[in-house]
């Protein structure tokens, strides 16, 4: 059974998940990247972007295990890119240039239709305007028995998580305070919905905690 | 010059410092004394109730810095006990019994006047109905040059944070979803007010981390 999976999304000391005033150059709002550096910084990552060198440790095994056993992903639109409303042609095709570090299928939701198209080294995006459960399930079809990776932004992840459907969620609280910005948990009853912390670890750059859905929920 | 000092308080993963629905079985909401156990468990507040044994280490370390330096006490009234509106009676003298582990002058606020009185063990309840500036005036005027610690619940720390009187905030993020609550951060641009995270460690029991404000805020 394939399971949604969210993994190695930070957030700042206050829950946010993003910064304010998202725009082409602050893909994360402003101060927002910050929540990142742990990540982008860590040998696994560096190596799927073709860069030598990197850390290794605790970090870098979270950062590792979000891309095992994974066979597609579904990312909010936000996440995909900085274009809102109805695509005014196909030029923008995500932030990460011709060969993206997700190497399946991938699921954009969206309000406004258009064609999937493929990248090298195998991701291919998928736009789904008809909500997030039709998401998951071509996401999981395309899985073929792997699971899915819920990316985000936080919007996303709160309408899978208030739906229950999120199966696992590794979280990186940066020790940054951003002021303001978007709060992943706050007005989420993830007990009721059967949520618990099952595991949490810090390191000198984050503190990592894992939420895991109980098997039987209430 | 005496400082502000917030130290072990207790916040979930979401960011809530006590649960909802405070009353006399439940003084920090439901769900909320679950915050309070790495704090509860460490062998220096066991000592100052009177208990014998408990935890050492880096949470009893965090316990009793707390307890360093401070020379006076405030509160807020829902800390001191769950009576609202005027006071019936004199009856309520605080959760904490004949001896309450303050051992200072402690300045509670409210909007009813109520006249002072002391306990075993060099406590003294103040009732402060002009407000928080006037309540810390009074405080640092007892404090006789040691740091005033501002002890709760979450209300009372906001007030004072969004003045920007708050020097250091010690945090403990226990590892747990409350699902609903009072949040202590959110809402509070807190790097405007020249905050920022100094220090950050975590235990099995605890994540905490420090807030500091900076010398020369912008």
């Amino acid at each position: 059974v394939s399971r949604l999976r969210v993994h190695s999304f930070g957030i700042s000391l206050e829950g946010y998940g993003a910064g304010p005033h998202q725009d082409l150059g602050n893909p994360l709002g402003v101060g927002g990247m910050a929540l990142h550096e742990w990540h982008s910084g860590s040998v696994t990552f560096r190596r799927m972007v073709g860069q030598e060198g990197g850390a290794t440790g605790i970090d870098d095994d979270f950062v590792a295990r979000g891309f095992e056993n994974i066979g597609a992903w579904i990312i909010g639109r936000n996440m995909f890119g900085p274009v809102r409303g109805p695509w005014p042609d196909d030029v923008w095709k995500g932030w990460w240039g011709e060969n993206p570090p997700f190497h399946t299928p991938v699921f954009v939701l969206t309000h406004h239709a258009r064609a999937s198209f493929s990248m090298s080294g195998g991701t291919t995006f998928h736009f789904v305007t008809d909500g997030i459960h039709a998401a998951l399930r071509r996401a999981v079809e395309a899985a073929s028995g792997l699971d899915v990776r819920l990316g985000g932004g936080v919007a996303t992840i709160r309408q899978y998580l208030r739906d229950g459907l999120i199966d696992e969620m590794h979280l990186a609280m940066s020790p940054i305070l951003l002021g303001s910005g978007e709060c992943l948990l706050q007005g989420v009853d993830a007990p009721k919905l059967g949520y618990q912390c099952s595991k949490h670890v810090s390191t000198s750059n984050v503190m990592h905690f894992v939420i895991t859905k109980r098997a039987h929920t209430p």
